[in-house]
């Protein structure tokens, strides 16, 4: 985990000390329905919550005790019966560290999504905002990073969030997926604990019960889980290229915002770089990459082999916290961006009306014009304002209406005034409530 | 794609023919609305489907033109005009060739889940009936590899069975994250074409509309589709590793179906390998490498490029195509799987009743021993046993429970009637019926 | 593999005509070291070649033969035996499959790295000629995609060819690493077969000896292979992002060749699309992707598990396939790119000399300046210039060293001939040469 | 980074530490070469070593004041000035950011790699020391997890060394690749900077030029690297993988060294798990996860952006100390395996002799039969045995045999002496020595 990227609220979820407050909180809720059950005493299971719910466990204490024993949830209960005293033998009974520490991990991957859920929240509210500021900001389409025809910002702002709203509900879904309980022993056979410890426990730690864990919760849930973060992170990605592309100097229709003091390279003063939304790109990667070892995670050996938990010991905290990390980054950017709706428009404009090339497409096949023909008619005249943009950087205004108006085979088809109709942009944005009604 | 793991049902779905009849259904149900709207002649409608609905394309003369044009869609139609001749020009009226190519997607990818429900459904069925066969059929559970307690080969199915019931949950998921079309023109505002065309075409051709397209439909739908595919895989790799266990040599618990006439290995006539089993692992790397390229294509320049485009011609087909082979492959094995109780329950019983380890451990625990002490006292016990089982290969009937009884120690906390009812296996499997009545 | 992304020079290497040619010429040549041995006689060995080398195998007799055995060598050698007759029973004799398959595969992937070696150098002498042709073309350099300091085209080329010389030199180390033979029997002990068949199968085939094979070839080497092959599509990759910014409307400094006929888009006759460096992105992410799939197949059981195989069905073809392609395609791309000096001298300009920035920064702080001061003054200047450029599209000619001359504080370190000297654009070219000489 | 698994030699080179004083000596050098050159006074050029050489930063207010200004590198030079005054303005001259952090960078994996080297090394010669302890050590060798042929389990780990050797080789590569140093300023141009300064930092830092750099090193280096990283872990996982069979309960011809005090597991007593081979199958996952981010960087935008650094600070620390500590853990294991020669051949034996059946199927071609009648003879008897072993654990001593000597179809193509010779397992081991003789 780069802590550069991390955010105090999600890093304190995979702290230690967290770690063992839930490890305490099942092995004693466990005792709780164990005492129900008749198993242990009802004082011993009350002497662990009063002795160890007010214990500070030692952190370090704990892992020097590890390096002796080797095993991590035998090094914690052996520090743990420091504060209970005799009753820590009825501590874990029927319990296999499994039923520890799979429990934990979804505790903890149910809260990093939740804080997620957040920060998804806080981007999708900033979209909605910043799409209806700029939902009638007209801009030019791309394709293939070419001018097409025309769209507003709003709507590109829409889609994104469009895009982001399926992201929460695949986060939604994810987090039914994770937040499972098992407590069920040894080979998940209940042989030495009684299901309704398993149900008593979920209950009390917000999750539901696995039906069938094998000592383990199965990993394709934590698959299909850092999957779904994968695909959230595609998503920043694709806002952030969106959002670099527009502030590159050629373009400058958006900036990041740049603060007093701030300095965009050390060696060229004139410089104002979109480096949060670069950085969004490669945490992007990072947090994709954890997708491949999550899926090898799937097929462990017979019951289970523990070759899962290293990865998870990483990407688990990596993940999220990149990802939460990265949610609140792109918040940020998009609740500060700078728009230059002027500049949208110049741009558009310095291809003289090209981005009209279409309607002439149609026009010229419903006057009865074919297909092919009507193509080369208005391509011959495109090409001519194209390189006048080229060669002058500004193929000027009314640079296509002009051509097509001594076009004579153009115009053998089609009146002037149609013509001259052809050129408002307006044309271009008559569905935009409509869309912004699918969406918002 | 590699024939040799493809089934004819799935490739044809990605053929050519089919791909131009989709082409066909969605300009046609277009003209149709459009039609409707008085935007083109109701006849032009009509002739279209009567003379292109019964028209068999002519694949190679469509690449041919394409070699020409250098654009795919524009040569279907092409060759499209000479069947429907001066009506024609009425098709694709307002429509960009991501309008037809991105919902032909969709409506593949839909009828290839479709066709992976079947798939999933018979490994589902072959699943439960396996393991209702096997409901009682006692083994060991393993973790790490190494002898753990009892458990049955039912409910190790039955795992299996509720893996891939969220499997099948997760698919029908992304059939809808698909199932998606998108008639929006060029830069997806709808400037040139009617949002009830779209609205036409997807109700006919059974999917949902997308809210905001942009020329496209947004490509985090089909990363989190191919992510589905990715985590189904794991399964079946998971299952697949399973036996492949099971079958080797020294476990020898199960075997793939072995026909008559086959041949293990060109060389040695003894052998008869898991290569079904083995395969299914293969085919789960190639179907799971489509995962992060389709996380990559979700990040495009602007309204679109079409960098995914070529990756979507190898990994749609592919990824479908060897999931589909691999489900039945799956099904097959598990249909047929020779399975040997006996061996079963002789593998477990070569240690000696070791498997009840932990059951003295609860027992001394319970008889006020604390936990560290009565750990001492089993483990002292049960390394005997293994070393017996190491050195002679079978520690013998008896082995662990003879060794308790003269531990003076351990007899000193438990009468002789405690220990001898510790090895009474069913204590193991007394709640696989709780396990099986939460899967099926 | 995808048809429309093959070249016949690479398909025919994975065609089934060519792998039973290699078959064949493996046990051959096996035989031919078995007589020397005295193993199987020399005339057996003589008519092999005689009936075997004029042969036409069929291909779909094989694939009938090998439903029924279920084993593909199995099946040519039953179909072999056939054409040569009695002395059939002396082919193969201590080989086993993997003998074949592995050292076939060897073949394969060498003779693919040949192929795609002549698509490296058609990538390295396109780029050293266009490289040369530009090597004083000024362009503006660019990080964060942000104007920074002037460059040459020729130097961008230049790079890239260094990174293709890179990339080659990593295929030529790849090649090494896969162009080993095996032919060591089963479990690689060369129980029933004389290490100098394999010494002699290896000299004939053009390959190493394998030191330790397990029967089968050890797939590290694969996992390295499928490896370069990814460095070198990500270096695609970065030659046609960068293409597909030049091309973008506005920067349009350089274009894909657009020929006449072509159709750019079916809907906007106005537009030129770089649809093959698009298509180049994708097809990185396609040979991409098998890296990881290859060194999953590294970590096989015991001595060796097929499950490699259906991995390597796929990868092996695609991955070389699309490769070679890929390569052919950048090269026509770079070969037949145009480019537009003018623009780039043009859109560099637009900024009014900022580029020249860092050396008033240097400047001012070899005249005495603190760092921190001297980037203030320069920036406040150049920030103007930038909203200049920002709001107009041209900040206009000599925009910068208007402002720095009027600047008192700066004139107060600078003479004015000092300031005008700063606007030389050579002095940003003056180490072309030792650029150019340490790449050619 | 996981502290759990990480080496405190190799976090230290990661150290905020130890980059400030990398990046120190980089810009002291660059004083040095710029005196030398006449740009800057030598007086300053000796106070910087002087004064900086000697000074202990300060990590958190090097964090305080990026925090303000953004940008790390001007943080450290703003630092810096504290300790060296008014000469601070000629530290930097002329150098851009990505100068200093990419040396830096390239400094920290070429020690990162030494260390690696050194991690290899201690793998290969305990594969070498064990490898000949057990040159002779009679196993069976398994195809697909079924008995085929005897081997060594010398052969088995001098193929592993074998890999390793590759592994180590392609790890220098990797250091070569990565070991370069690029001071060519903003956009690589050498505008400001005088190309002997990088020479001079280069030699004096112990690396190579970067022929072109972009103002960055070219990320296809990083990448290679990487790669080469993936490859080696993934051969960890395949000895892993080979240790963690040997030890499962059924097998036990090899465990993990297994501690006074161990426990292997918190509810059974009688476990000993192959956690560390488990273990480190899962760190492969992780290094291997960081190759496909490291090729997605390489296509940076114009002459750079800085996506890849976000990546790099995870991967570049992540995959160095995880591999690291892996290379170690794994030379332990297989320093401390211990071994079962008697369970290796009893385990074996079980078959009954099986594994002789190849030379039967030869020894009946040689004597004239066909081969398919020859496989049917031998798979006959074969299968026999088979499930002899498969219903009673255990064949039998020369179960294979007998059947052979009573079966008359056999019998009457070879002699009863032919026949006993064959169950000679000296036969199959003849060519171990060849084989060491390859690797050592």
């Amino acid at each position: 985990m780069i802590e550069r990227y991390a955010r105090k609220e999600m890093t304190e979820i995979w702290s230690a000390a967290t770690k063992y407050r839930i490890w305490f909180e099942i092995e004693a809720h466990g005792c709780d329905a164990l005492a129900e059950l008749g198993v242990i005493p009802k004082s011993a299971a009350k002497n662990i919550w009063d002795k160890g719910g007010s214990a500070e466990f030692d952190v370090a204490k704990i892992d020097e005790i590890e390096r002796e024993v080797k095993h991590d949830v035998i090094a914690f209960l052996t520090h743990l019966a420091e504060f209970i005293g005799e009753d820590a033998r009825f501590v874990h009974q029927g319990f296999t560290s499994s039923d520890i520490l799979d429990t934990t991990l979804s505790v903890q991957l149910a809260r990093a999504t939740d804080l997620l859920l957040v920060g998804m929240d806080r981007v999708l509210t900033a979209l909605e905002k910043r799409a209806k500021e700029h939902k009638h900001t007209i801009t030019i389409g791309r394709s293939h990073g070419i001018h097409a025809e025309p769209t507003t910002f709003g709507v590109k702002l829409a889609r994104f969030h469009a895009e982001f709203a399926r992201g929460r509900a695949r986060l939604v879904q994810a987090r039914e997926e994770i937040a499972v309980c098992a407590i069920s022993g040894a080979i998940g056979t209940f042989a030495n604990i009684d299901p309704k410890v398993e149900e008593h426990v979920a209950e009390k730690m917000g999750l539901a019960i696995e039906p069938v864990s094998s000592q383990i919760i199965p990993r394709d849930r934590h698959a299909a889980f850092f999957a779904a973060l994968g695909v959230i992170a595609s998503s920043i990605e694709n806002v952030a290229v969106e959002i670099r592309h527009l502030q590159r100097t050629e373009v400058l229709e958006a900036e990041e915002f740049f603060s007093k003091g701030q300095k965009g390279s050390s060696a060229m003063p004139h410089k104002r770089n979109p480096v949060l939304t670069e950085n969004l790109s490669g945490l992007a990667r990072l947090v994709r990459m954890a997708v491949v070892p999550a899926m090898e995670n799937v097929a462990l050996w017979h019951e289970r082999d523990i070759s899962h938990s290293s990865v998870e010991r990483g990407i688990g905290p990596d993940s999220t916290v990149h990802l939460d990390f990265a949610l609140h980054r792109l918040a940020g950017v998009i609740e500060n961006l700078v728009v230059y709706p002027e500049k949208m428009k110049s741009n558009m404009d310095r291809l003289g009306g090209l981005h009209n090339s279409q309607r002439f497409l149609l026009a010229l096949t419903q006057a009865g014009e074919q297909r092919e023909s009507a193509y080369r008619l208005v391509q011959r005249n495109a090409m001519k304002v194209w390189e006048m943009f080229r060669t002058q950087g500004n193929a000027g205004e009314g640079a296509f209406l002009n051509l097509i108006l001594s076009d004579q085979d153009v115009m053998a088809l089609l009146s002037e005034d149609q013509v001259r109709a052809m050129f408002d942009d307006e044309y271009h944005l008559k569905h935009v409530d409509t869309i912004f009604a699918r969406v918002f």
